[in-house]
């Protein structure tokens, strides 16, 4: 690819809520791309603690400190949504074994819908080896501190969702 | 980043010998960025089957259709090599699980040497996911036939190295 | 063992549905048992797509060329089907690491219930090693490919399924 | 710590039902610490097979024969718990790979809440490496013969549930 | 294949030497096939404790009462030796994880040499699943007790060459 | 075991060099036992970098703070040393998975050799999950900074030794 060519990558996930992990790996992503579309995945059957409007906006305030990074969402494969903004990555944060496995998994799959677009894994700073949205939610909900682990206000909208 | 900036990267192994696994690796980083270079770790203790100059002829001929692949060799760390070349990323194949621990205890031992140069995991294509330089060595050495997993170049080399 | 007895085998799983990873080990399992009996456990707590009937009739055409393989169903525990069917093998498909772990779990379980049953692991092709019936539905679900995961008729019952 | 300090042990878990697995871990802890405390969480999400009141029942017969072992249940965090008994010590048994990763997850945010208050792994007997309440039920509910894997008077409860 | 097809397996392995863990695995592998040769790879880079004839001489006693089941030795490739025996199976025990991937990787280089030979995994009893050749030497290097893992005559072998 | 029991452990390693997750894990034990031994197994294979004699003074001076815990060193089994210093734990670092899997071997051997000793898992600090006193050494090899992982001595005498 020539110097002229544009870098376009999407972080699709579905941020329930976004974590310093998350962050992590926003930061870690933005150096390497002209743009990152960091992506609320809607077709998740999952029940969702916040709703899609509260994640876009938490996904919003997180990323608007870093000039070439935006939130959308998306719903489909991750990898049409990837074709429809011209993005040639999706990348993924890779945590620990289990991840490992779902996430060559994945990247299989999304190699035989659409082979130009590849996969990159990026790997988070050690605290956030293993951490993950649910137990960020579990520790909320018993009035456990996750004050470690989350953006202020993000801290703050569970706490009213946990009412403590 | 602004979309003047210079994305390099490097891809270090022992390549002894390359494999079509590193070449798959090879052509998914080839347009991720602006430079890639191939690179031999002469450190290691291992005995290798083939000489330094071996492999590096191997790794040129390797990339030699690749515009902005290049082939290099170097001792020490991989990332004070990574911060000569100006370079912001290492390139790492993820093949399977034993791979990834390794891979995390590297990646987080370089972040402290170098925080500003980060590791880019890049998944091989499935044919080449249990792949290795040793296995094939290892079939090759006892007449199998390893045509599979090597350019047809560096099977006449092996085919010569072990008189078969 | 002499050569005069009859070895049975039976491969149960949900099929829901079946994939080519499943026709892989019926293929691999066939020349080496006398009789394989592919079977559909029942007692699953989890909602299907497909209806038993219509995953019996899936069955039923994956093996129907196989002069040794049938088609089955049954509830209760795998073990005590293989033993009313006078198997002496339960036969797994082995795909990475997290199935393993759960592999071992059920094949030590089984023993215990039935010492004279073994389970036999055999290794999908490397194109299948990631794949699940569950993510070639979430694929299909989204309008995506997967023609390359399971026999022709049953995408054209997952189209139909999904009104794509 | 001076030989005058006194050495609290937690251990949680759903205990649904209690497996000698369970039995096994508290046999290794009880001579480790100058009490031990099996307690019951009972902010689980999951629907359980016994009763709080049942569970409670089971684990205290279990542990009545160990002098420093009793039975407990708490909501809210482990972490908390533990604060409110003077514990210092979370143990946990470690069974397999996918174990051990989200164990390594609940340590963490364990050492976030309360530092001061430590996770110990011991290893049950190899015969229940690979032993769970979730099999244990499974296999109990199609009249599989669970009695190497549970006391003697769970075997008869889990016999009633499911009426075989 | 009809009933009257003959079925062989081969088991390879360095047996330095044969553990109980092996013994499991032929009593397991023996009423599956019409014929089973245990066999000593020889090409192994490794410094044995036995030598070739020491282990052929324990793997003979150990499968003498076997009436399908023989010792035998090759160097080269398991495949080629597998195809002169007219074997259409390899057996492998498989123990841990970490097992688990070099066997992966070990059987689609197999089937890349002969697509005809397939591999078939066995799991030991749990009391040999951590059970290795290397962690039984250690032991009885140091005068431990070795007893619950190898044949008698293995142990005598053993003390003899340790001098214990 | 009643509250005037002493409870001793043992940590034995080859600490080639001692490193700051080793002195994590030491930090975690020394308040769970009334007696720590920290002891060198003199009986490893391996090379090391640095003598017997200056490890065990490593040692000393990294535990010399905690007034409960000794330096000491050992040949054979770690059971039988932990049987002469009459300890009840042997005391294990847990990092990542393929060590689980060595360290289950292990345990699992121990408790044949002396059932009343039993193996107790600590987690480090996740800044050393991946930490590894040869990646220390590889990376102080090559002039790189190994400042974070080990005692300020300890990286002194790496220096001496690799001559930067």
């Amino acid at each position: 690819m020539s110097e002229s060519n544009t870098r376009i990558a999407i972080y699709p996930g579905t941020f329930d809520p976004i974590t310093n992990g998350h962050l992590d790996i926003i930061m870690r992503a933005a150096p390497l791309f002209d743009r990152v579309i960091v992506t609320l995945a809607l077709n998740s059957d999952k029940d969702p603690l916040f709703s899609v409007e509260e994640r876009m906006e938490m996904m919003r305030r997180t990323v608007k400190d870093f000039p070439h990074v935006e939130a959308a969402k998306f719903s489909g494969l991750a990898v049409d949504f990837a074709h429809r903004e011209k993005a040639n990555v999706i990348i993924r944060g890779l945590r620990a074994v289990s991840d490992f496995e779902f996430e060559f998994q994945m990247a299989l799959m999304n190699r035989k819908q659409r082979p130009e677009i590849d996969t990159v894994y990026l790997m988070p700073d050690e605290r956030y080896t293993y951490l993950s949205s649910s137990i960020v939610k579990e520790v909320a909900r018993h009035g456990g501190n996750a004050e470690a682990f989350v953006p202020p206000f993000v801290l703050d909208l569970m706490r009213e969702k946990y009412g403590k």
